[in-house]
């Protein structure tokens, strides 16, 4: 999407790859929203490194680094011994998998180049041909996300006030994102609204990315704390609620999201708000069959008990990005990362596809990439 | 309660007076959770001052700093003209009241005192006096708050899990606090119970003073982002809810509270986990008849786009508190200070008088001190 510097408006995507110089081009995401800087890796051990360090993170964007730093690998491969090339590749695919060993995006994304490259006879084919399977999983992840936007886009009326949580915008994927992929057609249509971004802590997320988004785009928008998404539905100001998803049960249409998103949905619920969840089909998950069994990740107390930001010095200046400790220094903290929102709470699930009910997911499975 | 300082535990009101020295001695809460400090102040003005600057807040406990604060003012007072006395104590009464000017509380408490003090016939019987009517309302502030622990303590067993938001304790009142008394009480009876702090974005409260109580009275809890507790309500994690109130209507049992109060009430209703409101009943407001006309006061954005902590140093040591800018700089926010919560959500009012349901606040004024 968009991104004005110095006054100056550019696109970008947030993952590239520069074929001249073997390298991935990367937004470098823990800078932002106080910073924005592009990030070349040299091999694929930096964009491994740079996929673990969460320099990029998003189920789209992360599996379209590892596409490219698959490709990258193979394309410094010097030599002609297929062998030794197909050797060489695999470590290339393990070091990437190993950056973000939960992640199932990178290792999808990865298996469909490496099933391209395979058809190539020589070294240099399969290098070729890594290289072009790779820009086409980025490119099918913009493609998919239009899709997303071009179904979502029709919820969106003029006036509409729409809630969205966390970040499952441009920055998660390549580009559009899935969310935030509705509003960016919408205001290409033409539409005026406004968008609440809940802050999400407690790694704010939605103050600090899609809110940076949103500003970038110039779509009209205000942060609210969390606590205050209940008090804007009492009274009316909310619309239309959409937000994303890390893992979609096609069996059950249960879905799992940032801490806090089954709170906004039961919320929606007694409001009678129309709820959506926006999704690629890689985040459906078609075969686990009770949502109360996905794992939900405990992280770290700090993000609770503190927060990352900018000193503001008394001369305005920016100071550099710092931890502060807010909570009492002798608590302790429960971090739950995700939660579990049931079907019954959301009205549609927004695919590439169409919009679905949440249970009729697995009825519709054909169309929505299931091969069981 | 209790504070813990180098090793020693000792009793500490948040408001106290020094006869001796005519002196008001008031714990600094802007410093906690970082740093414990008593400020005493040396006359009526400095009181004010620190009523208007926050370093005491909480409805007892300006209620109090208040009370005490005027017989301060008139201790003060040379001379035995009744006259020149009375005039004294007006303009005392009028810049102590205008250091909060939406605040009821102190107001209240002063009419208790000047009503006290009226009834002596020379300035020194008045003085004697007023400092008794301070002492008599400090006294009755705690009463109180012990008396909403007797009856709020059978709520909780061994093993409850209670989940409070925002700080309704004894920092907020004299001693014990509204919310954290039942706690109080249930721990003094032997009671093993285990409490969930919302951090209660974006003033923290709950992260900052109701964690650093519990902590000082060592009662298990832990903090959890406010984003969490619609996640552990879902998975048989909370047992009970216990909030405060700033204002509560007595004609219709809706309930104004801290911004996030609504959101937890909807949850409890769907999860029919039980939630009480513990409440003083200078809290209940008898003559407004509908909720949503209660005013919500708008707060200033930056508390929502950026928060206030400790720098940690490399080497552990702790820095000065800061703020630091988390959200995206271009953004700005809405910042709803209290919401709503409906009487239907409400399982209990919790009242030195006793427990009662919402709707039956009317039908019990009277033993609720109703006197219209």
């Amino acid at each position: 999407m968009n991104v004005t510097l110095r006054g100056r408006t550019r696109h970008f995507r947030t993952v590239t790859f520069d074929a001249a110089h073997n390298s991935v081009l990367l937004i470098e995401q823990r800078l932002l929203p106080h910073e924005f800087k592009i990030v070349a890796t040299r091999d694929f051990r930096e964009t491994a490194r740079a996929i673990h360090d969460m320099v990029v993170r998003g189920a789209g964007a992360i599996g379209a680094s590892a596409a490219y730093g698959l490709a990258q690998g193979v394309r410094a491969f010097r030599g002609n011994d297929l062998k030794k090339f197909s050797t060489h590749a695999e470590m290339v695919f393990q070091t990437l998998k190993s950056a973000r060993p939960t992640a199932v995006d990178p290792v999808n994304a990865m298996n469909d180049v490496r099933r391209e490259m395979m058809r190539g006879k020589t070294v240099s084919e399969r290098q070729l041909l890594a290289q072009a399977a790779a820009e086409e999983f980025a490119n099918e992840d913009v493609e998919h996300c239009e899709a997303i936007g071009r179904h979502g886009r029709k919820l969106i009326r003029n006036g509409t006030r729409i809630l969205t949580h966390c970040n499952a915008g441009w920055l998660a994927f390549v580009d559009i994102g899935s969310a935030t992929a509705p509003m960016y057609a919408a205001q290409a249509a033409g539409k005026k609204f406004h968008v609440w971004c809940d802050e999400t802590r407690p790694r704010s997320q939605g103050a600090t990315l899609t809110a940076w988004e949103l500003a970038q785009q110039k779509i009209s928008h205000q942060i609210i704390a969390d606590n205050a998404a209940g008090h804007l539905m009492q009274r009316g100001k909310v619309g239309l609620v959409i937000v994303g998803s890390d893992r979609t049960l096609g069996r059950t249409g249960e879905v799992t999201n940032k801490i806090g998103t089954y709170t906004k949905a039961v919320l929606a619920a007694r409001h009678k708000i129309p709820f959506y969840v926006a999704i690629p089909l890689s985040t459906i998950d078609w075969n686990m069959k009770n949502g109360f069994k996905i794992p939900i990740e405990e992280r770290n107390e700090s993000e609770v008990l503190g927060a990352w930001g900018i000193l503001e010095t008394r001369n305005g200046e920016k100071g550099k990005r710092q931890y502060v400790r807010v909570a009492n220094p002798t608590s302790g903290a429960c971090n739950p990362g995700f939660d579990v929102a049931p079907p019954e709470l959301i009205t549609g699930i927004i695919t590439p596809a169409g919009i679905f009910k949440p249970k009729e997911l697995w009825k519709h499975r054909r169309k929505l990439g299931c091969n069981d």
